[in-house]
């Protein structure tokens, strides 16, 4: 393949560049509107199974919120004991990582005119539980560290995919939540 | 209420407790088998619009599986030119870090004799778009902070609630995953 087929502007990964360059460039003159606040509820079901909804949200200066509202259950699995009635919180943890490198991949790729077949990826996360069960002050609550592999058919050499994956992770929400400390308070109302 | 009333070995959260201290006795003196991975497979859909899904796992010297595989499709909103099709990727760290304290609230509970009648909680994370749109680099891509105010109804005082809360973030794997750092190595296959 030469770079006038993988740098033309037919590709079409469904990803609307141009609405996407238009946000910047009008949030650029309204810094206020770039403030945004992602909410989730909780509901504890039993044992160590609960429901998370998310709907409203606060951004572009107004609340805002998803054509309607996304549930997903979570629990610990049946090898402690527990009900297994979801994915367990890291995972979801995970799967978020894997979502929003993906969409940064759908999103560059576009931007950069590479059309995209397939993309697929695994996150695997290290997560010694003597953390959490209280056995090793030493050992931490959280992963270890984790591993995400792309696997990627596009119309694009590896390294114009490597430059693709990499802006990505360079702009993703989720890599720097997990990659960056965040302060978080925990109260009770 | 009294000390005898919130104490005793009545209360029933769902919790296998038993279970757990035994699964910390166990592991303590096999600390191979408490190495864990947990893995999500993701597959890209279109445009922003990703599915990820959780079965297998590595845990306990073996694979493990959940008792059926577990997928959670994640968008970006239509206020991005996105169709909207899931959570977006933040909200799922928020709502994995949900689940994660409350399955910690209602298992600390548990193992203090103290009954829960509701756990309710709400997730807020602020997140500027201005850092993953590329509007200005001193601005964080992920989110600024994060709070979680818990709504507890319980057979026990506040203080005692507020200790309650305070054991499971101090034992919660996602809460440590989101505050504090962790190593993240992206590649293509």
């Amino acid at each position: 393949m030469t770079i006038t087929d993988t740098q033309n502007n037919t590709a079409d990964n469904g990803v609307n560049v141009d609405a996407l360059l238009g946000a910047r460039e009008m949030l650029s003159g309204a810094r206020e509107a770039a403030q945004f606040t992602f909410t989730a509820a909780n509901e504890w079901v039993n044992g160590t199974h609960s429901r998370s909804t998310v709907n409203e949200f606060f951004g572009l200066g107004d609340n805002q919120a998803h054509r309607q509202p996304y549930s997903v259950d979570t629990d610990h699995p049946g090898i402690f004991a527990s009900e297994d009635n979801g994915p367990t919180p890291p995972e979801m943890v995970l799967m978020g990582l894997a979502g929003c490198l993906t969409a940064g991949v759908a999103s560059v790729a576009q931007n950069r005119g590479i059309q995209l077949r397939s993309v697929k990826s695994t996150v695997e996360g290290a997560l010694d539980v003597a953390g959490i069960l209280g056995i090793d002050a030493d050992v931490r609550n959280g992963f270890g560290g984790i591993r995400v592999r792309f696997e990627i058919d596009a119309d694009a050499t590896r390294d114009e995919i490597e430059a693709v994956i990499a802006q990505s992770q360079k702009r993703s929400a989720v890599f720097d939540a997990v990659a960056n400390p965040t302060g978080i308070v925990v109260e009770l109302g």
